[in-house]
């Protein structure tokens, strides 16, 4: 089955106190190969049927209208996978 | 700067509550192009400097035993942007 996935991340402007807590974590583990962690989100949409212009339109409009809340994040990738 | 990005999503066979919501929000929406939606975490892993076989193996290693819990979550994809 296709999958369409859209990637979310918070503005990179913004803190993300989620990433700057692992990335303490990660510090206190002895981990000091990553300067930076941010965290967002990975969503897979499952579509029946082929993926058309129509399909990847509204994928987009999901992305920006449902998926993402534009204040605090971005969509910073749409891709298709299978 | 060289960025890893570690995708963790929820296995396969557990139920994703956070993914039925959105599923049924797009429903109501009217948005019935999605069968299924299920989130997953988008770690973005910042290293200063080159992307060594040693920072993707510390990579694999964080992303196995601090960005994922093996019980309920798959490390879906390790990858190298920028």
């Amino acid at each position: 089955m296709p999958t369409i996935v859209v990637d979310v991340m918070p503005k990179s402007e913004l803190l993300d106190p989620q990433g700057k807590a692992v990335s303490g974590a990660l510090g206190r583990l002895g981990v000091e190969t990553f300067s930076n962690v941010r965290i967002g989100k990975r969503f897979e949409l499952t579509v029946e049927g082929d993926i058309t212009d129509e399909v990847l339109a509204s994928a987009r409009k999901v992305a920006e209208d449902v998926l993402s809340n534009a204040v605090i994040e971005d969509v910073v990738g749409i891709e298709v996978v299978e």
